[in-house]
């Protein structure tokens, strides 16, 4: 198969986006030194202040406060091959429960302050009745990884696309800080393949329960995978082709909104393997994506380890959460506005000093 | 020297504690296992729901909305042995920043949504200027734990007292959810004491750098701290033996923050050692205060972890951070109001599959 290249539209999306900038990282690092903090006592919240004033290219950066999860929905032919126990209606089921604010994403959104946008990347159910989603009109569900290609090309471009043009919506009314969730019965098989292509492992080091639970059958879920993999016989810097072979179309999706957030300089925050495996392939599509994203929630599915090893992140929560929807990012939320708060709120030692503090 | 008891005032508020209601934890396990979330999905989140409910004694437990952190700060007598490379005049110049606004603490407190509490517990300078800065009014600074017991008995009563006449004040403006925090050169050396003499630890075990850094003389700090709970030779449950022999005033009021709490049914958020050090105290004085307790941060000095154990607590975070004043157990404050939320806030599988859904 002949490797795909991103339409001129996407291809212009990726000129677009510039790494970290070096300067700004470095007068965040001169800035927390200053402070009336012990050295190194915000520890990883200080490399996290550091991490977003490059991102920004502006120190200090700017502090989130409207932060927007979007959650991307899709359906994959691959669950005929029972690598989940839930019923693909589940996905447009709880795609709708997200519209109408009603899943554990949007209490988790609201314990954090962030809103919610969803989009139906593509759900295999007719089109869902809830209010305010918004549908990408690619694709009703990808087809079946383990029979071809889950996507032709030109789809795996325009879920892309999508991805970003949701973003994009939500940066112009004001969105600082993108988080991303996903919800696609079966999804984290897909995601597996996207993993092991992308950074050359086997499905023995990616694959794990998903949403299974304990009644996963892993060896058949990892025999799948590994033969998935095999055939489609990527490059490891094939995002597109990656995308093509085994979706999903929220994978697609996601990794445009990784790309948007980092063509706007705008944080995004990753959620758990699926996030992590659309991450991959936005940074595999444009390298400099990497500087703009931050790891929220350490997955237990091993795959979501693997590839923000590949990535060289290292989430900031490990509360063993397993059920998408962005839930692991949307708490990490905090963390990200108190690293920007700190850097501009807190006094120096030459303040106290300068006040009359009896420091030496 | 003979095992100092608590006052009647002391007495009373002990006798007021009364441990988790197992009924309403297992209400908010039923609960969880019916929500539209794949089975454990919500990892420790959903721990932490069932823990809040067992609490609270009621199911669901109520949602944080008023976070109030309470910072204690106070001075230590062992300052002069060199245990701690910062000057003694931090401590106050700290509290008055902490009541100002403008230190780590604050900067993270609004970040979260939590009021500021600070309570000179015991500094060592003249009163200082901050407005709304509590006075315990015990003791100026902990005598020298190294040549002999820092606090009268009475002294240590006394403190524990004020930290909870200060929760109780929070409670009664609608605090629904105690943050511990403190400030205090040279505490981490108490707080040591305080952890190894309670749980039966050598030094080596629960002595790290403090706010010293890579500076500290760790062989010198530890010779110190096994020397003085050798000689203080107390019972391990001794909870006011411990305060009297080690101090320091700000970890006695921290332990009567614990009470107040636990008395109350308000869960309270535990930070770095001197937190830690705070709660084994509470702990020992009423046993059922552990039910009540949630470890924000897992602090780098190791006398953090050998307490959290003995308590039976893993922390929601691990974020390396080390500069006290609350800021690691603050960044666990939306988790708590985020667990609390989502057993509120989310629909069931039967909710959807009455609503039409094809789920089967």
């Amino acid at each position: 198969m002949s490797r795909p290249r991103p339409s001129a539209a996407l291809s212009a999306a990726l000129a677009a986006i510039a790494p970290a900038d070096a300067e700004s990282a470095r007068a965040a690092e001169r800035r927390l030194a200053n402070l009336a903090i012990p050295p190194g006592g915000l520890g990883r919240l200080g490399a996290l202040a550091v991490r977003l004033a490059g991102s920004a290219g502006r120190c200090p950066p700017p502090r989130p406060t409207c932060p927007v999860l979007v959650v991307a929905a899709a359906d994959h032919g691959v669950h005929v091959h029972g690598v989940s126990p839930w019923p693909q209606g589940l996905t447009a089921a709880m795609a709708a429960t997200l519209a109408e604010g009603a899943a554990a994403g949007n209490a988790l959104a609201r314990a954090v302050g962030a809103r919610v946008r969803v989009l139906d990347a593509g759900i295999a159910e007719p089109p869902i009745r809830a209010a305010g989603l918004r549908r990408a009109g690619v694709r009703a569900g990808a087809g079946d990884l383990a029979a071809g290609p889950a996507l032709a090309p030109e789809e795996a471009d325009a879920a892309v696309r999508a991805g970003i043009a949701t973003a994009e919506e939500a940066l112009a009314e004001g969105a600082d800080l993108l988080v991303t969730g996903d919800m696609g019965i079966a999804n984290t098989t897909s995601a597996a393949c996207l993993v092991a292509a992308l950074t050359g492992r086997r499905a023995h080091d990616v694959v794990g329960p998903g949403a299974a639970g304990p009644a996963a059958d892993l060896p058949a879920k990892r025999a799948l995978v590994d033969a998935a993999v095999a055939r489609a016989d990527l490059d490891g810097d094939d995002g597109l082709g990656a995308l093509t072979a085994f979706g999903g179309l929220e994978h697609a999706a996601l990794a445009g909104v990784c790309l948007a957030g980092a063509r706007a300089r705008v944080p995004v925050l990753l959620d758990g393997v699926s996030a992590v495996a659309a991450a991959l392939v936005a940074v595999r599509l444009a390298p400099a994506t990497v500087d703009h994203l931050v790891a929220g929630h350490r997955s237990p599915e091993p795959g979501a380890s693997v590839g923000l090893a590949a990535l060289g992140l290292d989430p900031l929560l490990d509360l063993a959460m397993a059920l998408g929807e962005g839930t692991g990012a949307l708490l990490a939320v905090p963390l990200v506005a108190a690293a920007a708060g700190v850097l501009t709120e807190v006094r120096t030692l030459e303040d106290l000093a300068s006040a009359g503090w009896p420091l030496s």
